[in-house]
């Protein structure tokens, strides 16, 4: 038993009471986990693009007073009834979606989209009974995607969380329990590039980057990045992609561009931006017979995927992904492990580094575009 | 040495001259095959959508006179230069698209797109020399695919014929040649669909019953037929269609009839009408998480397939195929030996038969959507 096991925490956490406006580091009462939860203390947090996006809340309902924040590693503080698979003290990656177990979702050796646990971005309660852990002078404060992690302690699901080795730096880890993990698992478990093939990735932003470092580790020869900011390209330059293709130079379809450099089209594609048009060329650019084109980024509501079917017929394959298709309390350990196998490259990521008081900086950093990866540490 | 090696052989053909008009049995030149040709004498070949389609000339450049036919199996009478892997007395299959063996998709395990060989509806000669082989009077009548199977001799290239076991039934065996090997490999190559798996198939013609044999053959246990045509229903029921769907019968869009008769949606689909809205339809019925449709059917050219990215992100897969992605020359000589294992079951399939000289019947049963292959025997 910890010394808190039991009661509430009072501790930090930053604090989202409006839309667009900074996060206020302010003392919040962490309630203990009930059922099947468990409260972490959180190590290291980062700052990805969905936080943003939901903080912003320009294209949904917003939902405040809430603490933002689903990257991150910690420690396990206290677990409550029910959870055996976990204990105090082991080390452990949030997810914004879950693995029940026992779903069909979980039963499936091809999903990870689990029934139960699945991300839910509107809700800001805990499923258990429909109520906040985190109050501020007993005024609930809403969760984000079950995690929260912008908070010294948080309350998880214990389905949202997968152990991992206590060995593992958690300051480099802690970027695997979302962006990376997604871009790496679009290439590693969905498009899966052969040693020697080739392969477009659209987008050249950490999920892009990371789907790039995939197929590094996967021994593609010909990776193509395309973005339309150029100043991407220099950073892109360390994740091993070989030919840069800038989507603002060209007045024609990218995909066109992309079956001419590569005599017909590539072999495998990974579409990052969410941005309709790339889909539809991410599609098009592969080689009939056999290439192989992967959806990773969100489009806008509206957005309408539309292609000739012919494109289709000619043997070309269209998936999608969500985290990279890893089941979170499965596999996450075994991507932590290929980092201390010095298999996976993480650091390269890591652009930014921030004490929790400046959280706020971290937000500047990604409306400027600058970087990829700012962690953030809880304890300075 | 056969004795009509290298000699012109005078035989009777079924020559279209027309778009839409009945096919003249007469007396056609057959001259020798040239360097990587095959001349064939036709046992049996059975009539297939694609030469009605190009009979009728709807849709398409007509081109004629005309030799059609493309299902078939015969036996090798004379092999031109180079020609080194068929003899004389070989039994065959005829394939309305080759495999070189040296272009990069005869190369890759997963194409079966030759650029070589790939079906080509336009060229009615041989690649060799641009001309044709047939000819009434020194008037040259144009190929089919690269096939002409409505002759008692014909010459196709060495690449677009299947050597097979000499057991075989050829007046089976031949609906190998096109359309049950492209339903069947849709379902066992591209679907895959595990043991106790759930199935749709759109579309109750041959290719689509072929598509069904394929799911039982896979052991599948929900095969859902969806057809407007309440009549195709009854003879659906010979090949293991466990439930029929009547799209007619819904007023609302056929996958959402689907997903609720499944909980969620089937495991696999299979599309062989070609409309578009069974496309889309194929695609959005497949569950999330693991779904993976495959379209067989071929659209109009104005078509355009739409849908909704999140459907692809919720990680369905759509996948196109032609013939079953089965390579020719590689892969129909299992295909006839699965038969001869009793494991696929042919048959059924064959629900008329007529002698040459009445081969126009085949064309009047397949106008009336009458049975599914009419196998028409050149010898009678």
């Amino acid at each position: 038993m910890s010394s808190t096991a039991g009661l509430v925490i009072p501790c930090k956490a930053a604090v989202a009471w409006e839309a667009g406006k900074p996060l206020v580091i302010q003392q919040v009462e962490v309630a203990p986990p009930q059922t099947m939860e468990v409260r972490i203390k959180v190590k290291y947090t980062s700052l990805c693009h969905t936080d943003l996006y939901f903080w912003e809340a320009k294209g949904q309902t917003p939902l405040f007073p809430r603490i933002f924040g689903h990257e991150a590693a910690g420690i396990v503080e206290s677990v409550g009834e029910g959870v055996t698979d976990l204990q105090i003290g082991d080390h452990v990656l949030p997810v914004f979606t879950g693995e029940c177990g026992d779903c069909k979702h979980c039963k499936s050796e091809e999903s990870n989209m689990c029934n139960l646990l699945r991300i839910n971005t509107d809700r800001g309660v805990m499923l258990n009974d429909g109520k906040s852990r985190f109050s501020i002078n007993g005024t609930p404060i809403n969760h984000f995607v079950g995690t929260s992690t912008f908070s010294e302690y948080t309350v998880i699901h214990s389905g949202c969380l997968a152990k991992i080795n206590p060995l593992a730096p958690m300051d480099k880890v802690c970027i695997l329990s979302c962006g990376i993990s997604t871009g790496l698992g679009a290439t590693l478990n969905v498009a899966k590039p052969k040693r020697g093939s080739s392969i477009a990735i659209f987008g050249l932003g950490a999920v892009g980057l990371a789907a790039a470092e995939g197929a590094r580790i996967a021994g593609a020869s010909r990776i193509i990045g395309i973005d339309r900011s150029p100043k991407r390209f220099k950073e892109a330059e360390k994740f091993g992609i070989t030919e840069f293709v800038n989507s603002e130079d060209h007045d024609r379809p990218i995909q066109e561009v992309i079956a001419e450099m590569t005599n017909g089209g590539v072999d495998r594609s990974v579409e990052c931006t969410g941005n309709i048009d790339c889909m539809i060329a991410a599609f098009e650019c592969v080689h009939d017979g056999w290439g192989v084109a992967v959806l990773v980024g969100v489009p806008s509501k509206d957005a309408v995927f539309m292609t000739k079917p012919i494109n289709m017929l000619n043997e070309r394959t269209l998936k999608g992904t969500f985290f990279g298709n890893y089941k979170p309390r499965t596999d996450l350990p075994s991507v932590v492990d290929m980092y201390m196998n010095k298999e996976l490259e993480l650091d390269k990521f890591i652009t930014h580094r921030l004490p929790f008081s400046e959280i706020n900086k971290a937000f500047d950093y990604m409306l400027k575009g600058e970087g990829l990866r700012c962690i953030i540490s809880m304890e300075e």
